[in-house]
């Protein structure tokens, strides 16, 4: 169910019987001469309402910009900072708790948002208010995208282009797949030793390694593959929230302190 | 134009020669018994887009959730804390103005957002970074929305519900709009006296007021009328942003300090 | 009863029996060439004090400094940004509360701070610990305030002048009266046009729209004038801190979340 | 002069030529059972007022609610937190420097303010905005407060006391003095054994050591004691603001770091 | 060099002439019951001095207690919230550039900092600041750590284990490597399908996983093996460091925007 | 008891039944040509770690960077700016008491530390987190301080000259002695004048004082003389200790307000 399509008389009895959301959220940045700005966002919304509507669980509005200053310097990137996001994302969800929801995932398809979602998550655990997990579809399914293509890559490459190209087609340019290839780094092994200096990752910008900004081999992407990522994700999210919704909330908290002696005061 | 469909290397020539952008913001939250929670945030988005479209400036993705915490009470309002609410505009806007924009409009359609963004606006006019406004699609055309029904509101009445009609007819519960009238506040007039103590607005939530949320009197509102509001809002839309693209930007900085004598130190 | 003025010991009936005060904020910045830049807290200290005394409530020191970068190109104009002004007055008011305080009215006799007071009021409303509510003077005697004058003004104008003519008539500049009229604004209705820009707000401070800072026409204010608008609105904040003192508290907090189901868990 | 009395035009000759102003800070506490809740901030006030007479400098408007809550258990006693207090200051200084402003002096009454004030004048000072320093009446004239009475006290006692006989008698409860003694502490060195275990501070607050609040004997405070300790103060201040008045902006900046290597690359 | 054991004037030749410092960072916390809380911090401040000492760059004091939340459940550990953490070592570094100091290493022993080192560096790197990157001794040497044990594991684990033998060996308690290993996880593909549930990692706690802390079989450990990773770890950092010092600053700072239009404005 | 030392399951006994802490605080700055920048946290962790060791109660790791802009004149002085460090120890301070420690003694050695441990510990106290005090050694012993030196000074001067000669001999210039006081300020009584002008202290930069940073006569200090502060600074925080674990806890909070009135509502 997609929240904003209702009328709050009719979310009634969720707010009565239910305690699970689900959050999208992606970016707005480059990815490469092939697929579009929106490319993160899209993936994570069209996961997060599918999954909703085949579970009837909640889905909430998409969080369209995040983390991606590594991408800025190519044309239209845009990206909130780590503070204001992580803080906006907490204020996001809490207030959500409001009316019950106590577990929530984070449908979350830009690398660069994890570690903030995690964090968020984190501050929410420790203090009990709800027990929020982050998911990125691509390491839900690792085997199949192991599979899909001989030179996948994080960004821009074939397992992004096949999703755009079975969610929103009209949004790739099947015409470019070849110059993002070619403008790029096809063959991600081919990188490691220019960024990492004796165990130091020492770029901070994806322009860095990147002249077109894209990380992967797309050019035998198709919107069949895209289908079959996309089915697979989204059973696998059904499960997850399946899974959620299975379990007592004691059971999510935090495990207490270990207990120094059994009868102490502790 | 909608950054989000675009590629990068596509808005090379918008970064290059242009300064314009316009950023959609509204709610999630509750609009009755007969509006669904997304009514702001498509209002804005719709208005917009379809303004970028006309004139060519940019159009960033939509912020869904803005400050709601006055609706709380009903169910599914989603809402963002002030500061956080702020600071999270206040950054999006920032790195935007990376790619060389330095003139915003904050198309807005949701009254708790106003004061916010205005006060962002502030803060980029202050240092100078950027000029951003924030624009209100019903006061841009306050003529048609006085003669548009008897009984206007502010939230959920006729001239909202005639934009969705016109925007996403498939959202508006039509066999609702009586019931949103009878459990809701028809006449505004009526209750300006319990608003106000002696001077004081005294209320800090929709619902000390209104037992559903509504204000208003939506049972005259039709797609015909949301589509005059439409068009009539779009075109002051599209007046504004090719006024702020005829400005030089010096003169949208803040005026100096009075001078103090003529040829003095300052 | 003036707070400051008293030893602790004196307080202690007070703090054991009662819950209400008074807090008086106002601004020091321009009011043009005839009144001083303490006009606004003058005004919100003097009813402040007027209604504590005749009721016998509790009345705090005045926030002479507020929320008034608008006003900052005009010399000697003083101002706290608005999160610095936000965080100051919360704090005062929590603390505040340690004594028994848990309703509060803000006296306030400046425009630039109403919804900063607003938002602190909403903070304290959430979270249970205190109701507190903004109170602007001309806001309580709109009727009174519209016969003043033909030409009324929102800064400078007549209004003001005649409180401060009644308030504290040493402090203005009987003389230049004419001149404070012919280099503002004398007509308000003269300038909506240029400060809306197809509905967007554009300007950001007073100087854009009045070359001395101005807005009405204060020759026909009168210390006699101001003394009517003086016990008009007394009178109004007296009855204001009565309604809120015969008010039971948990009528003052906010309603809870709608039953979404009755009987259900929530 | 005093700026909240004047006109903006008034203050142009001013804002042109001058750059030094006094900033009045106090508090709003308890001050035993003879002394009202304003002394601190009343004794700044008068003493910043009276130098900027004197001098012709600019003086503000008073912050009259300081850092108290070592003294909240006593009715009444206000205050704002550290953070909140420092930043609240920062923001009300750096805002004063739009105006030429350049160097300024906290006149201080309050104790439990001296090092908040101190670290802003430091955060100022390293970034090269201002050069603002904390004055403490009473640490200007030390000899003169060793002087004047057998049993001083830090808070409440002789020297405060005849303060306040000097500028408002009629807030000091004569009839009080005694009880005043007698339900503090009348000799400082009796509770210095308590105050510090083993050399560490161990109290927090005012009332851990002190019944009512004060310390010292002010049973032979008189008004002609606080003319003098007023007069010569004053004095003080005076020079303070003509000896800052004299430097040249740079004389007042850091530092520089010292040359490493003369010739070198620093 | 350890900057902490020198007088300043015998740093003069080193603010004269270099840039580069060394900053070690760890925990205190938990790992397992063969090894001390002080592991992580041990581990980089040996590699950190000794790096430095075969330099001659500079090695700040060592930041003894990092983000840990996830160990808190077992005695002792000790942490900071990760936004304290990060301020925290952003002035820290923010400061020490004041000597000169433009590019920094952060010698790290502690997963749980890596995400937080990489967000302080990028703000650095972002404003031009200064070049600093998080190093981690054991992404240094993945192949020999890989050959080191059977069953490796990333806390208290046989890499560990082999380090503190060989930089601390009497911290080692030796006869509890067996329960080390008894009592947690030996083999970490065995709990990857419990962490994580659909693609999501569900766990926020080592508790969750582990009884007793530890994971990896480090019965194995010896003080041979430890020192042949401390030399290998060393030897990478000894080039890192001089790797940096090899380059211009500005090959270290961020590259620009691509430029959208050869001869355009930008 | 130094915690780092231990493994977690040593730890438990002193979970389940102690609540004591002791965390040394010190600074790595400029001590003069004769004491290295690690003097200060040299001075903490020695005192803090032998009372520990002496009592059984626990040490934490030491804080090495503290609050020391006033020396960052002088080469390789390090800081953390006032808020981030107060926030740093804060965040520290509250995540030991998870395991049950609620009494903490800041073993500090640094000057210009006491006021934001003091804050710190304010804030501890008045939300009955925890209680924790701030101890400076050379406070606990201030005749014997007395009675070292002809020409006692705070910062490096004999007092600390003498410490570092016993704590670690090694690190004193003992040829640079002379120099120390020739290049310093010998005489402490010599400076007041210039620091206070008209009672504010006008410096914020030891620089501003003394050409080498050195305060104090350091020739006549000796190992012997530092052995005896030690060993008598040892004994009062050992005191202390036993004082702290000796109350009760509700000893140790704020007391209540003051009862307005016995048998009311408070």
């Amino acid at each position: 169910m997609y929240i904003a399509d209702h009328t709050w008389p009719e979310l009634g009895d969720y707010v009565a019987e239910e305690s699970v959301a689900v959050v999208p959220l992606g970016s707005t940045e480059q990815h490469g001469p092939h697929l579009p700005l929106a490319t993160d966002h899209l993936i994570a919304e069209a996961l997060a309402r599918e999954a909703a509507e085949r579970t009837g669980f909640l889905c909430t509005p998409t969080i369209n910009v995040g983390v991606s200053p590594h991408h800025r310097q190519f044309h239209g990137t845009m990206w909130v900072d780590p503070p204001e996001f992580r803080d906006y994302v907490e204020s996001f969800t809490r207030n959500l708790t409001y009316h019950g929801i106590d577990r929530l995932v984070y449908v979350n398809a830009h690398g660069g948002n994890v570690q903030h979602l995690r964090e968020v998550g984190r501050r929410l655990h420790e203090d009990e208010t709800a027990y929020a997990v982050e998911w990125m579809w691509d390491e839900s399914i690792p085997d199949l995208i192991d599979d899909l293509s001989e030179f996948n890559g994080p960004h821009g490459g074939p397992k992004e282009t096949a999703m755009i190209q079975h969610i929103a087609p009209e949004l790739v340019r099947e015409d470019r797949l070849a110059d993002a290839r070619d403008g790029g780094v096809k063959d991600m092994s081919a990188i490691r030793d220019d960024n990492f200096v004796h165990g130091a990752r020492t770029f901070y910008d994806a322009r860095e390694n990147s002249d077109n900004g894209v990380f992967g081999d797309q050019t035998d992407a198709t919107a069949e593959k895209g289908e079959e990522l996309f089915e697979a994700a989204t059973e696998q999210l059904v499960k997850l929230l399946e899974w959620l919704d299975a379990r007592e909330f004691a059971e999510l908290l935090p495990a207490g302190h270990v207990d120094p002696q059994p009868g102490s005061r502790r």
